[in-house]
């Protein structure tokens, strides 16, 4: 049950935060309600007690900095609350910090190559500023419509076309960031150089809200490549699939997408609406060319070497049109998931090599465990996004969920893999952190965050536990 | 002068290290001599008192690490001592560690796009193996063909191609590392995504082995670029070649080598050989095209473009023997300006569009404290090499010179820019290190290097001043 929040942690706090932020500091309950939980399967309860400020500008994120570091008060940065590993949802007595206003393309230079923004800003709405200027910006996570640029950051955010053009802290150059007591630290370099000093963005970028908050962001753009066109092969072997991935890999020219589903997936989808996937089908693969000047030739090659893996049917998209219906199965795979049931969005990623021993891993564990776990996601990565739905009204079924999560992380472990290749720890994988890094490591990276947040106000429970 | 060693820090160090690692503790006074500078001009003094220990592999960096940690005793670590930052010279009273033997490729693996390395490697070796899979690295620093892939870590180093490819950080997915008292730190991932806890990749690429010693380097590899060709543009106004940069940068196919001389340059080289270029040039832009299919057809339009941009002579290479005589002024001019007296190398790197600004500062720089100042570099970066030349036998002559090194870096960081674009701080420039990053921030840093390094003994004075 979603209780009602307090207006602030504390009748102190509330006088001096009311008096610094006014109407920043929300003051009407289903409203911060609305602030207090992000987009992480199965939801967790909202806390009894906390605060939403909805920052207006960097000068309230150092108030709210300088105001919780002197009271010990927890805070939770937050964008669009699209995590799906807990990673921004309130706790209880802190101050839910959301600077989603703080957006807006700040510059734009196409000469250096780079944008400055706010961390507001929506990933769709960069991509566009960007291509407005006939440049590109990479990083496209499934949410890219909704999710910001500073969440990017925060969970070093991946997505579809990372297999071309990698993950956002392949983008991000530079960093303003506001940290516990209110000071402004700046990170990186606006030169296409520099190396001045440790390189404090790397480490910024992917820390989940846990050293700082991030109020600027320097991204680099890139010439736009040319509008993609699809292919798809469907395969009654997922080895052949697995053999298709390599190949597509190998190609001198590599696609800007490449993603994988597997029978599961394809016949969830196919129980959602008719995508025109065989039922019978082991595995399904989508890849993408953008190769300036080579789009056709580049999509029709890749056809051809689905076709020499074993793939049973191709299909090859002759224009942006049907580029899209051919990836619309994929598109509503998620969606076609949530409808099933309860729904764990695993996140794993592992060599590119072992994806058919992960796929089968993975199935194993679902036949084990009687749940469902559909397998799909960006193969040309190895970053595979097992679902594992369930009936949540059936506390058995939680628990077999919850046990299938457990068996596919430490399956991730065993292929050589990580528990998460984009989503991010947040509160949901903390537990598990120790055993991917290390006691040493997990020591060593606590003590790094105390660098940064001595009295332990930032995100706490999210990376590391509480 | 140059004086001779002792062995080992004192008589109890000595014994320690020498039974734990017999003949990779170096006796001989005069191989221990050779270990004690690298290549920053001017040269340091050797001190009196250091070790050097040649490691085989990873156990001889944590006997080291163990013992230097025990005793306190500072340790530099050294691959190739190609540094122009003072970054690995002899400590009196330190263990210099060289890794120069833990080389060799460990594993390519084509499919993951991925190397496993030793620090000892030399970059173009590595390059060599790439190439021999079809497979390019592509940091290319000038010293390429002596430097160790240690070193480029350590410095982040970048190099002619970055315009294209980016700098080593952008290369390296993960490492090992040894840290003071014998830790065995690993970082970041061989999966293609990964983002369980903290980057430490980034914050130890370009550390100048200021945290611990890598002893193993995990680096992407991409699908081989064309073999390159080259065009040469000569300019007769400054403002005309930067409009060149700015025109080539702006191109939909980036060049992978831009690279600007400016008059004094040129004279410099033309007095050392002809290498055909007017001595009334004003500047001389190199460009270079690589793309797959296209490279005719790219040098060629960036040919246009340097004509467009007002060049007053452009030379466009046909095969790669043209395009290697063409390079050969660039190629030389480390050369005729050391031929010319002291030589400092700055490294400073400025927005691209400061370009005119920085050379035109530089020149003016020179005029008023009468050295001369060829300046050359990475224009496609706006990272330049400006190299102040100077009798050293002069002690007016050195002061002049090295307040014109002062008077660059504070002109770089006027125009936006930092003093090191892929040098290193080292212990050269670790003075100004406060200045460009503000006090706060190398506070900050030192506190991060201590959570690594708790009793200060890696690479001392370095980056940070002792």
């Amino acid at each position: 049950m979603v209780s009602t929040p307090h207006v602030v942690p504390g009748p102190d706090g509330a006088a001096v935060l009311r008096e610094r932020l006014g109407d920043r500091v929300v003051s009407d309950a289903d409203v911060a309600r609305s602030y207090a939980t992000d987009a992480t399967a199965p939801p967790r309860p909202a806390p009894d007690d906390f605060t939403v400020v909805r920052a207006r500008d960097e000068g309230d994120v150092v108030a709210v900095l300088e105001h919780a570091q002197a009271t010990g008060t927890p805070v939770v940065p937050q964008g669009a609350r699209t995590s799906r590993a807990a990673g921004a949802g309130a706790l209880d007595g802190a101050i839910v910090l959301n600077v989603e206003a703080l957006g807006g393309v700040r510059d734009l230079d196409p000469l250096e190559g780079l944008a400055v923004v706010g961390p507001g800003l929506v990933n769709a709405d960069l991509k566009a500023a960007a291509a407005a200027a006939g440049l590109f910006y990479g990083p496209d996570p499934a949410s890219w419509r909704t999710c910001t640029i500073g969440g990017n950051v925060a969970t070093n955010a991946g997505g579809l076309c990372c297999v071309k053009y990698g993950v956002t802290a392949d983008w991000v150059t530079a960093l303003r960031v506001v940290l516990p007591g209110g000071e402004v630290m700046r990170t990186g370099h606006r030169t296409a150089k520099g190396v001045a000093g440790y390189d404090l963005t790397g480490l910024l970028v992917g820390s989940e809200g846990t050293l700082g908050v991030v109020t600027e962001v320097v991204v680099r753009l890139r010439p736009a490549p040319d509008p993609a066109l699809t292919a798809l092969g469907v395969f009654d072997s997922l080895d052949a699939a697995v053999a298709g991935v390599a190949a597509l890999r190998a190609d001198r020219h590599r696609p800007c997408l490449l993603e994988l589903m597997d029978r599961t997936s394809v016949r969830a989808v196919q129980a959602f609406g008719d995508h025109g996937f065989p039922d019978d089908a082991e595995a399904v693969l989508l890849v993408q060319a953008d190769r300036p000047g080579h789009v056709a030739q580049d999509v029709a090659r890749y056809a051809e070497l689905l076709s020499a893996a074993g793939a049973t049917d191709v299909a090859v998209a002759d224009d942006e049109q049907e580029s899209q219906a051919l990836l619309e199965g994929r598109r509503v795979m998620s969606t076609a998931f949530e409808a099933m049931g309860g729904r764990i969005a695993e996140d794993v990623c592992v060599p590119v090599g072992r994806l058919a021993d992960l796929v089968r891993g993975i199935q194993a564990v679902a036949t084990d465990e009687q749940v469902l776990v559909p397998v799909g996601g960006h193969a040309g990565d190895g970053n595979l996004h097992p679902s594992i739905v369930y009936d949540p009204t059936d506390p058995d079924a939680v628990r077999r969920a919850m046990r299938a999560f457990d068996r596919i992380v430490r399956l991730a472990w065993s292929l050589g893999g990580t528990m998460t290749g984009e989503h991010g720890v947040g509160a949901l994988k903390a537990p598990w952190l120790e055993e991917e890094l290390g006691r040493a490591e997990v020591a060593r990276q606590r003590r790094l965050k105390a660098v940064f947040d001595p009295g332990g106000i930032m995100n706490p429970g999210v990376v590391f536990e509480a």
